[in-house]
């Protein structure tokens, strides 16, 4: 039996990204975000929403560029961090000890100590209310070498990603393989 | 150390959601998305990125609107089985024996057996090249009572959600609870 809960920002998985900005005077900056994914193959492109009260949001429209840096399980209290303060007020890189690294294909700042991060240039923004949509371009993917597999590809059991949850507002890690993408179906499309 | 490599739709966590339609004549179909995520929180959206010559694509269009059904870890089968056949060719309610359910808020209908379900109505569409992108505005979630906490809110641990990894093609559930937002970075916070 299904009970209605009314509209709510709910749903899962959503992430716990952390995006790398630069400010108009060079400053970097890293804000989490959970709202966002992939939204095109082609040209290859991740979403991610921020309110414009944010300080990323005014860096994202000075610079047209973000970065989007996934942090491992051992990062969400690192993660969390740049999801409370604000760049406003701090410099969270400094505060929190990671190292931004300057990105040689966009205007962005990204996060050394994170194992996967993608160089993204924004293409469009789209107006949709208490958030602005912003649409990147991947012009890149780093990989650190210590979470890649043998064909040099990010395993996500190395990666140990973060999940947010908005239900109860919690992070949560990946848990265990349930099978292959269009292969685990295919008995039920053999039936047909 | 970092190794560059190159641009993919590769980011971790991906949703692996099934998206209900009716088409023209009233049939219904679910297809298996991976792209798309949480956009706004006021109006409530959820976006969706669809291929043109998908069936979804002309339902969605035809009938602007659509369901978010979040399969559990027992229906990662199934929910494969729906991104593999289309609906062009067969009934893959039918295939799969998966009941629909005429939504009463949108002209959509939602999988019964699945244990949460976000029902969308369509604000806006933007071409993006391949993908198009919908936003979807949310106007109700309904959650099976079995997957609910205390507080009549879905409990990621009991609806066991199924995540996409898009490295190597893998369904993943989800793993262990790492803390809670806006309280584990606090520390970092304080040293400030």
């Amino acid at each position: 039996m299904k009970k209605s809960i009314g509209p709510k920002t709910l749903v899962y998985p959503t992430p716990a990204w952390c995006i790398g900005t630069y400010d108009e005077n060079g400053k970097a900056n890293a804000m989490l975000v959970a709202w966002g994914g992939i939204c095109c193959s082609n040209p290859i492109c991740v979403t991610i929403s921020l309110r414009k009260a944010t300080y990323s949001y005014g860096n994202v429209i000075e610079r047209g560029a973000y970065t989007i840096n996934i942090p491992s399980e051992e990062q969400a209290a690192v993660a969390d961090y740049l999801g409370i303060a604000s760049g406003k007020k701090v410099d969270k890189f400094k505060e929190s000890g990671l190292t931004p690294v300057k990105s040689e294909l966009v205007d962005a700042p990204y996060i050394e100590e994170f194992p996967v991060i993608l160089e993204c240039k924004v293409l469009h923004s789209f107006e949709l209310g208490l958030h602005t949509q912003f649409i990147g371009e991947v012009l890149d993917i780093k990989v650190e070498e210590t979470v890649m597999d043998e064909k040099g590809m990010p395993d996500i059991k190395k990666v140990n990603p973060v999940t947010y949850s908005p239900d109860a507002g919690n992070y949560y890690g990946i848990g265990r393989e349930l099978g292959r993408a269009y292969k685990i179906g295919k008995e039920i499309a053999k039936k047909s």
